[in-house]
């Protein structure tokens, strides 16, 4: 892991991220990589809310994962503090080399860092693999989560 | 549904959130309720963050429902700002009634109003009642939800 730093992400980011989101198979046909204008717009909404974590990590300067990392309070469990994990990537030319691990590895601590006592997250049901890698990492998948679009 | 009233929760409200928070079969053991403390502070910690908006529904004054929803948004799905609905209750005295859906409905249309253009949830497993009462609501229920205690 020569080389590598988990940083928050800055504008300069966001297509590199973009990319990383876009070359997804299951979230492929979301993204709109040839516009970034939604993307530098949303990103505005996530630079001004102190709650949200946008990440990055770079090897070498290169951007080759990222993570979102939501901080969110609420009563129930005895009033948790939670964090939610989403848009987690790797770079293609970096898969099976544990960086997924060490990016979910710093997630957790940080979560802790910033005062949650529970990290939860959604996988969609066909990334079989993903599930083995978070049951790996200490997550149950004891919950089903339910979507609806707007 | 003669009555009722959805508003934002107050700090006085905090005690009949708790009482249904802990009326709960699958959360009852994770709740404290002769010991409010740790409620009144997770409420300072809401109350402070804008993009988190616990809701409660009132009959007669009487509280008999509770929903946190709370804006997140992000980069994925082309920049959405997307809405996640947690801790859900209705009271003993008022299931069976359509209050549920009624929740439920503000809460999609609220987010709607919020900026976002997806809702998500998750569910436990074993709340295999609620499944399809998300369902009905036009949720899919596509992905796992994995949580880890810290």
């Amino acid at each position: 892991m020569n080389d590598l730093e988990i940083r928050p992400a800055t504008a300069a980011d966001i297509p590199a991220i973009v990319a990383m989101l876009a070359a997804d198979s299951v979230a492929a046909g979301r993204e709109t990589p040839d516009d970034l204008a939604p993307y530098y717009a949303a990103w505005e909404r996530v630079a001004a809310d102190a709650n949200q974590h946008l990440t990055v990590a770079t090897r070498g300067g290169r951007v080759v994962g990222t993570l979102q990392l939501s901080v969110i309070p609420g009563l129930s469990r005895t009033g948790t503090t939670r964090a939610i994990v989403e848009a987690v990537r790797v770079h293609a030319d970096e898969r099976g080399h544990g960086l997924g691990t060490v990016l979910m590895d710093w997630a957790v601590e940080r979560a802790g860092e910033l005062g949650c006592s529970l990290v939860q997250l959604t996988s969609d049901r066909s990334r079989t693999d993903a599930h083995r890698f978070y049951e790996k990492l200490g997550f149950t998948g004891s919950h089903i989560g339910f979507k609806k679009q707007l």
